[in-house]
């Protein structure tokens, strides 16, 4: 059999444009010959379409989209994900996450998704019920057995814990299958492709069934979807990979002969790099913007999201803006020149001084016996938002916001000041890493300057402030944090690993005090396996480590 | 038999606070010479604990407050709602929601939540497994029945679609429970004690059973719990109501004739004032606050928020600022001014106009050739939230922000401006139902000065500006929202109601694309069925309508 995989991008709720998407690669399949075109998980209406799925109306436009894509088929199979619903029985949603397979001018077959993830992003308990039977069907000589995601991540061989008491694969495979479908769309995350070929590897061998898995490429708000979608043949090689972040259309004849394919995932560097170009570039296009803005602060935090929105959108889309005060080092000026020469943008330079002065002296009698503190920070950091703000209205900037995930965690971040901004590009980035991509970037040719990297952090704030006078040193920090959020690990546990308890108190205390904080963030693109967000959910008043 | 109900406030996380509580509740009923004393469901750990469910330390935690507990009981029953474990069998979380029955020193049984919510704000199936067997308990002559929550929500006779396929309380009845106990944390919503009331007094009756429901009370960041604990007598007659938005200790009785309760809510300005003012305590107070800040308008939104903070905090824990410029109208000081003298607060008064003016001359050379548009409007916002940041920094103030549901739904608000705050009071009441409320608090004596009521809705950022320039009239429109997002009604019905199909597609477009607002609003309040925060999950990048 000849099965073609459409590695597409779509757009949550786009309903009419994802149609489109479906009907050009069902064309492009059969001018191919294949037998079966296959799209990814939920693909007509986007993933992940949250509570819109409680929308009548948006379910009715989905089912008359799929009747219309369904009645333009001929004897070529096609099989995409989308919503379904069944009569109301009186009980539970009656909705379903389904893979429709059409041809010669109908829906043949539907079956529904059987695991429904609802743990770290996945919500969908809320909306899909579980299917209550699982069947092959028989498609031009072979069985298919048609699957969706996580009902593949439930294997009893391969799990020591498993998340359901089911497994619809093993279903799938006592009742005949030949060949393995998975519609899939799975936000991407460091490691995790690894993770999911050795998993599958197994599968495939174990059953003797070949494994055709579409993937979805694009990012969706927070969520970034890698493509990278993939073949097993029944021996559990690895025949075939789609392209990493981008689109691409896949070609697998089950007859055929293919060279194993062993390199799945890149470096780190690399990898995290194409994943947040990915984020800047389709939440831009996506919410119709062209240009971006982003203020440059002389750090490597900003230089790193310039540099990124740049490879994302081209140097004749990002703007940027110096806001020096009197507390700015020369080099926040110089240095940032040098990266803008080096990167051909456009930019600007408008001091806050002025505006700050006033501010204090507006705040004069308010402040009248109290002395010096954060709050004359923050005001500089804010009047830097208001700048920025004010610069995003009137030309119509998205702005990007650049703190990393070390600062986040911590709180080391100006509510309203540099929290200001419609996408946190580096969110997920802890400090440590921020460093790593930087000189992953210059490893040919200094782009990023090299006094950027070299400087010791600061906020500049006041006089000579370092991050290191209000935060451990960031290896230390970061190797906290990851055992704590990325890790779950207890705080016994990571005070042994650390060897300073007091330390470790005093980090988890942050982290757990400023979910205020995280609550008024700007989405954060997703590339560890436990991102601030969606993901994540902690109460803000609480009293576990007050 | 004679069973006590502790209606207590508990704060999330804090086992050692929640231990105490329920030993002093334990302790009380024990002096009342009771048989069993019943705190509500996830007590020791607060409701909604979150994510904190999945940290090993907090269950571990849990475990030892539990046996604490149970160590200290004599002949005395007790029932308290927490997290439990079981063995892992490798399958699931293996944690439950569950009731505790002690005494005599010991864990003596537990019941798992069976019905396990997951829709709205409730997210429990992250968390917790649903119950394997539903069991009744002999004690001190009578079988009690004990269910969690939405255990008892799933009557068939009771509603036409029922979530679950199961109904654990016919399980009880069957098994013979002659008494039922319910602990429950249902976060309130105007209208819902009286459906919970019509459903319980049917299901008592019909099934000739005690009824013993024990509510949380307190809030928890955006969600508010109200009270009310009652017992329903066998006949279906409520015969126990305790306090609204207050702790109380009630005891029943079973062979006791009461006289049956009919009043249970109360006007819906009465129940949503208390329901704020409760609100806002508890953010303040649970957060280790004293004195909140509010910026004054001379609007009614902001008069309005103060006046619940005073009524929350006491007026010398209430602190205002006014801050004109010269779009300002006289009115804005004068009226301001009246309320302030109305309510006895303190206040300072803070011109905007010279850090305006500063700023739109630093930001000249940028806006060059540009008219003047949206940007400037929001320019003044945002000072405003510069200056309000800065006193809540410098006093540690915390701020409360003013914007009502019309305004939050529509993105009639300035994003890092006049949104600036940690908690949204009135971020669930629209604009007619301000004035609704505003005219209650007035209906005695003129609290809220009538000039602030009578006065045209202005943000006053541009000459004469009024809100109605932007938006339809407040009345049209909230009742289009209430339809869209309360009744979750189709565009198509809605449009059929209103009549006006053109204003209808507006509205709606306006409540989808401002999602990214809502985003990185402050927590609202919730008094509504359906708030805009945890309970309502739409994707910010979408094209649905876009």
């Amino acid at each position: 059999m000849k099965i073609a995989i459409c590695q597409f991008n779509p757009i949550i709720g786009d309903i009419k444009g994802n149609k489109e998407k479906i009907l050009a690669g069902y064309k492009k399949g059969c001018e191919n010959n294949v037998d079966l075109v296959v799209f990814p998980e939920l693909f007509l209406c986007g993933y992940p379409p949250l509570d819109l799925v409680e929308k009548k109306e948006f379910r009715n436009a989905l089912q008359i989209a799929a009747e219309e894509i369904a009645s333009k088929t001929i004897d070529v199979g096609l099989i995409f994900g989308s919503i379904t619903e069944d009569e109301d029985d009186n009980v539970g949603t009656n909705i379903y996450n389904s893979a429709l397979l059409c041809y010669n001018g109908e829906i043949k077959f539907v079956q529904h998704k059987t695991l429904i993830p609802n743990y770290d992003v996945f919500d969908e308990v809320r909306y899909f019920e579980s299917a209550k039977t699982v069947e092959v069907i028989e498609f031009k000589n072979e069985i298919l057995g048609i699957s969706i995601c996580e009902d593949i991540w439930n294997d009893a061989d391969y799990w020591k814990h498993r998340r359901y008491p089911l497994d619809p694969i093993q279903h799938l495979y006592e009742k005949g299958a030949t060949i393995l479908i998975n519609i899939s769309a799975s936000p991407y995350s460091f490691g995790k492709r690894k993770e999911k070929f050795e998993m599958l590897k197994k599968l495939t061998s174990d059953d003797n069934l070949h494994l055709v898995y579409a993937c979805c490429v694009g990012a969706q708000t927070e969520l970034i979807f890698d493509g990278a979608s993939f073949c097993f043949d029944n021996k559990g090689k690895m025949c075939l990979l789609g392209k990493k972040y981008e689109e691409d259309f896949l070609i697998y004849e089950t007859k055929n002969n293919y060279n194993e394919i062993l390199e799945i995932e890149s470096s780190f560097e690399d990898e995290v790099i194409s994943a947040l170009i990915l984020g800047i570039k389709d939440y831009v296009q996506k919410t119709g913007f062209k240009k971006v803005l982003v203020g440059l602060s002389g750090g490597i935090d900003s230089a790193l999201v310039t540099y990124l929105a740049v490879q994302a959108l081209g140097k004749e889309n990002v703007h940027v803006v110096m806001m020096p005060s009197i507390y700015s080092s020369e080099g926040s000026i110089k240095d940032s020149e040098k990266l803008i020469y080096n990167l051909g943008i456009s930019s600007e330079n408008i001091s806050i001084q002025p505006v700050f002065d006033v501010t204090l002296k507006q705040l004069e009698n308010s402040f009248k016996n109290k002395s010096i503190d954060i709050t004359e920070e923050n005001i500089q950091s804010r009047i830097r938002g208001l700048y920025l703000m004010a610069l995003s209205n009137k030309h119509n900037y998205l702005l990007l916001t650049t703190g990393n995930k070390s600062e986040i965690a911590t709180g080391y971040a100006t509510l309203y000041g540099d929290m200001c901004g419609a996408l946190a590009v580096i969110g997920d980035v802890y400090k440590t890493q921020v460093y790593q991509i930087a000189n992953f970037i210059n490893k040919e040719k200094e782009i990023i300057p090299n006094e950027i990297i070299l400087k010791a952090p600061s906020a500049e704030l006041r006089p000579n402030q370092k991050d290191q006078d209000s935060l451990p040193p960031y290896d230390l920090l970061d190797k906290i944090l990851q055992l704590y959020l990325e890790e779950q690990k207890e705080k016994n546990e990571i005070s042994q690993i650390i060897g300073n308890e007091e330390l470790v108190n005093k980090v988890l205390r942050l982290v757990d005090l400023n979910e205020f904080k995280r609550k008024q963030a700007a989405p954060i693109l997703r590339v560890s396996k436990k991102a601030f967000g969606y993901g994540r959910r902690f109460p803000i008043v609480q009293g576990w480590r007050k």
